[in-house]
């Protein structure tokens, strides 16, 4: 929610207030700053008398613009809070690494016309897991976060980071892609990454990627995923 | 090119005309309508005193919007034309057929919730290829075109028509999907489509299906496919 700014809060809120007939406040499990996707966000709130979860979906669907939609709806338990009871988040970052730009996934993707090392990106990003303060990757915050997986694939030319997480600081995933691509050019070896990390200091690392090849794809719950991946 | 509106054709020429120093008028294979997507259109012009071919990609490039790429140049035969020497077309057309919308892609598909029975569909869109009158699904136009290819795929949640002809009618694999659609939605037999088609008749058949799922993705020519397919 910001001020002068349609947010994707604020736009649910407005569709549950006129479905509900009540003011209901959401929580999000994960950020999505400005231009960064998400396929599989998930949000919980507290609401007195709802309908049925089908029509309550339904309907709120129907009021949401285009670029909002509620995937899945469900009654939830008392305690359950999207943010504090998510156990993992799953980031997936996209760079089309082809000589042309691909106009149509422009809004999805993340350009780079020069080739890329994807063995040595690899090679960087398994330093990467297991838990440590990623501060060095993090937009002015610092803490330790547990990284359970960082995988680069490689479709045709669409190269993608799938990257997993008890939970992200501000800016990290930007962060490390930036770093990889320095990686992916050369411009750094693969075990500097490792010194990076270990540095602490924003200032080593690579400049932030752009927000467009950012999706959140999945939040982890104890009690399974949610979101559809893709 | 049409007054008061940005086309891909009014851009291309415009960035020609500055990297050339002269104007060029452009010809292109296939016909894209408002909100109708190519990843494989292939122009052709004439220009004399042209740079290098890699160095005029880029500075073309440099200069178009960000919804329009050119992704390969090269001299052709002083004969060749972008649409009379093509020899076959390839649309795909998109449906996402799932419960909820998918925001991220709602620029290229097509979103019908109510589940399609696509063994239906493909036996529907196998009448169509051959050599027919294709009037019964076009935009206020007639005349013979050879089908050569009409597969309904499956990929998920989302139902992916090829089709291949010599050429298209204006408006006609749009017609012919929301037939289709018809057919998969059990509002009438696959059968019926052979009647509707030798009707020759556009009121007889499904209403136009939006633009936004239509992509035209290759052109053919006697030496071979142009365009990424995807």
């Amino acid at each position: 929610m910001q001020a002068d700014a349609t947010t994707v809060q604020g736009e649910l809120e407005r569709a549950l207030l006129v479905i509900l007939g009540q003011a209901v406040r959401i929580v999000g499990a994960g950020r999505t700053d400005a231009g960064v996707h998400a396929t599989g966000q998930t949000i919980s709130f507290r609401a007195a008398n709802a309908p049925d979860v089908a029509d309550l979906a339904r309907g709120v669907n129907a009021l949401l613009p285009e670029d909002i939609a509620v995937s899945e709806l469900e009654v939830a338990d008392e305690d359950f809070h999207a943010r504090f009871s998510a156990t993992g988040r799953t980031y997936e970052y996209r760079i089309r690494n082809a000589p042309s730009r691909r106009p149509l996934e422009r809004h999805r993707e993340h350009w780079l016309p020069e080739p890329l090392d994807l063995r040595a990106m690899r090679a960087a990003s398994a330093l990467l897991v297991g838990r440590h303060d990623f501060a060095a990757f993090a937009a002015g915050s610092s803490g330790e976060r547990s990284v359970r997986r960082a995988d680069w694939e490689r479709d045709g030319t669409l190269l993608r980071l799938t990257i997993e997480a008890d939970a992200f600081l501000r800016g990290m995933v930007r962060g490390i892609v930036g770093t990889m691509i320095w990686v992916g050019r050369g411009k750094i070896g693969a075990e500097r990454v490792g010194e990076i990390l270990a540095g602490r200091d924003r200032s080593q690392a690579g400049p932030s990627a752009p927000a467009r090849g950012l999706c959140l794809v999945a939040v982890r719950y104890e009690r399974g995923e949610r979101g559809e991946g893709k």
